[in-house]
């Protein structure tokens, strides 16, 4: 059976994270379905992975982007909540990229930093859907990191 | 089948979202069912939304005013929780708009704030209801915002 | 059929709510029924809620007494998102009175809160019940407040 | 029927606060089923609750003590939270002792939080099991405190 | 029946807790079969320990490593509620391991307490899953740690 992967974007992000990850799934899985679903921000997020879901996604891939407030990090814990329920009732990943606006003083380091965690973060989904459990065992442990070099494993 | 839309308000609002999102709704889709539940404040709005989406509303926008206390945003972060958990168990958008009286020092500036951000995100509901998943997609990453002017995408 | 209304207060409390409130209950809808249920603290208010509910109650009205220190408002929080659940799992309305111990300096004041925001929450509560959704359309963004004088429309 | 009452403790625990609790509840309700679950700390406590509930605990009381840390008040709040879902889904009550580590300074005050707090909810919880929703209707706006002598009611 | 026992770790952690603890598991358990499950971060956690319950087994063990930050520590509260929720839906344990950047200066100390806490909480998922709900009620208010050495019960 075909594979399907759901893409769920904001239209808050200031990078576009969605056509990115798009292009990094098809080449990592070249006959898979892929649906994208565009909302306006973050806590929008679950119920579009939800909704994708719903409609045969065998995992799916959140591109949420956060202001600086102590507000907006509220909004990040209520989402990162919404997306990890979303998981548990369904029983299907959904990979949750965030970018932080204070994670960089410019721009321009920023959007370095959301185009290495969506295109890390993508080939994770991939292996995970594809191959299931064990996909990532080797990488274990290793001090894996999305968006800045790895830190590695202690030793 | 004719579109159904809800609206939850407040009277701890201290600005009308509730009829001015009626205007807009019923401007950007003119033959739609449009009903208006108004509870006390912003930890009423996750049932008031439930209830809208039991009677058969495809959508339901929340108009929610918090105040500046560290207790107001224990409450805003409760209630955030409990209209994603709304969103997740009935698959079903609430859009979510939000005002803090600490968003600025003077209530005209308040007022303007409440107003953009109610009217964009009214606009965002009817064209997911209406489009559907791909109808905002064109602005993905375009650093959209509601309540003030657009950050803009990167480079 | 007879509406039915449920009280849940505390022990913990400092002023008794729940005498006053089902008063306000049985003058604003002289022939429901209303029951009452007390238990130790704020954290057991969720569960009486729903117990309450459970017995064909069509709305509830919880008494909260809350301390001042950080933990007794992270029990707020969990409380609020307990009583947020309730109300999204059974579609019922649960009016949550709070009154924080650290709202006034003196223990007259704080009284004087909770009376006023018991009793105005309490009648909220009936004309919900009664009334149904646009009972209080009419004082939507009024910024109507329960404990303080209102804050009133902008402009 | 006889009734069943389930206590769940901890090995983090300081105090054997479970074996007191069992005393006080066969004290008060001699022909009572009692049954305890020990885990290692306060995240476990929801699960053990619920499966006390799963094999016919008409009530539960958990026995939690907690670090002094932000985290351990984190873990707080998510034990918290997960304890009245259980309730909630289960419309059982789950009666939470909580000993803060930094409660007191010294070891000994510690302790005496523990027996008294411990002792007053286990009779909490048979009044509650045996005789219903008004048991404690006496006590209501009492401001009667576990752990601490009684607020008392203000005037 | 045969004992199944699931490990959910992570790529995200800096020490191979997961092979370490197949190990304890093996040891303490020497017929039980043992699934391991490895995903990105901690927030992936909640739904790997779904999927390994929804495959048969009887508790979870999971292994999470967190980062310094304040959104690391709120992504740790998010992760905290979405394990609860899952043992709660599914009555089965999920032991929660977490090594937290922050708890000790040089990475031999940081190496140190992930062994000591992931061998010891093992142990316990080992004596939960196989003697259920009275095998630890012997260390009961003994002061037991993970991680560091015991604190011991007071008096």
């Amino acid at each position: 059976m075909t594979r399907k992967y759901g893409i769920a974007d904001t239209t808050f992000s200031r990078v576009d994270m969605g056509s990115l990850v798009y292009k990094v799934i098809r080449s990592e899985d070249s006959e898979a379905d892929i649906v994208r679903y565009t909302v306006p921000g973050i806590k929008d997020l679950p119920v579009a992975a939800k909704r994708l879901i719903d409609e045969g996604c065998d995992g799916v891939i959140t591109l949420g982007w956060v202001g600086k407030t102590m507000l907006d990090k509220y909004s990040y814990l209520a989402t990162s909540i919404g997306l990890i329920m979303v998981q548990i009732l369904t029983s299907k990943h959904v990979i949750d990229v965030t970018v932080h606006e204070d994670e960089a003083d410019d721009e321009e380091k920023l959007k370095e930093i959301a185009i290495d965690r969506a295109t890390k973060h993508a080939k994770n989904l991939v292996k995970l859907v594809k191959e299931g459990k064990n996909a990532l065992t080797k990488y274990a442990g290793k001090g894996l990191r999305q968006g800045y070099s790895n830190a590695g494993e202690i030793d």
